[in-house]
């Protein structure tokens, strides 16, 4: 049985991406639950903002961002740069993540973040008292110690936190269940033939 | 020390969602990863398709579609339902998910999936070779059994499976960290006064 609970904005899990906007003493950094790959070709992502967010004005003047993807353990600086304004603080004094230089973009990226993502801004969306910013992806950059010598990125070194919003929880993920694009191969025995 | 990997689509943990599009004898379930909230007021979800996938015609055609999370139980059947095409299977039958009714969109919702949010398209955003489409979230469906006397959504009970797109693993999740909107709090005890 279902239970109806309204028209509300879940989806889950979602990385709690930290955004770094800004440059010089104006970089800033805020949490991110509206985030989502948008394309391929080129590479692109796309962020959600309220009108109001600080950091709105620091994306259009360097039209860069950085998306850096927390580990589990800083779940409580993520919880605190997205609750705290960027207008009052310095959240990089704050919480002691580090700035080092991109390849790509003048934004910084967070070296303690094991995923960075470097964008430059292609689009905007507007989404009422929202504006979905769609960055096309320049560079990646991992942890060199989490690829592992087969040159596969390894999730379980990255150890990404998830988020789940509205609901409003953190939490680790669990154990590798399978490959994509692999273990669906074999479901279906008569998957070459058509049941339309 | 960071390595540079290229720009790649890679962003994760993100929901490796159900996608039901079409009709009657025309309804198409795909696994798309190209998915997020793109803003709140209202509440709304963007999907992004490689423009010649066989369900861009359906969402069109229909101007609805569904988003329906997957427990991690059934990684093998998103898996399948991802790499085979619905011009030529009926997913539907070979995965025995069941069709059961929404309550605001004529799409149906696939009732193993602990959420189904029900969407009907309000933009689409073009993306090169991929199309951006939105959806105004109308109504979330919950098992009822994944619901805490409490009211709140279980986590836990609803167990969701996560991808991990481009480095292409499913994974399950692990253990709750803590609440949002809370656990940062008390991270910086002079985080009243202003150190801009």
């Amino acid at each position: 049985m279902k239970t109806q609970i309204g028209a509300k904005d879940i989806l889950f899990p979602v990385p709690p991406a930290l955004i770094v906007t800004g440059l010089e003493d104006n970089r800033n950094i805020i949490t991110i639950a509206w985030i989502g790959i948008v394309g391929s070709k080129p590479p692109a992502i796309g962020i959600s903002l309220h009108k109001s967010r600080y950091s709105l004005s620091l994306l259009r003047q360097t039209g860069e961002f950085t998306v850096n993807i927390p580990s589990k353990s800083d779940y409580i600086k993520v919880d605190y740069c997205g609750i705290t304004s960027g207008k009052k603080r310095n959240k990089f004094k704050d919480t002691g993540f580090t700035k080092i230089d991109g390849t790509k973009v003048k934004v910084p990226i967070i070296k303690e973040c094991p995923l960075n993502i470097e964008c430059k801004i292609i689009k905007e969306l507007d989404m009422s008292d929202w504006i979905l910013i769609i960055g096309e992806i320049l560079e990646i950059n991992i942890d060199s110690d989490k690829i592992n010598p087969d040159g596969k990125v390894s999730v379980e070194k990255v150890n990404p936190l998830i988020y789940v919003p509205t609901i409003r929880e953190y939490w680790s993920i669990g154990q590798k269940l399978g490959n994509s694009f692999d273990v669906g191969r074999n479901y279906n025995q008569t998957s070459q033939s058509t049941n339309k």
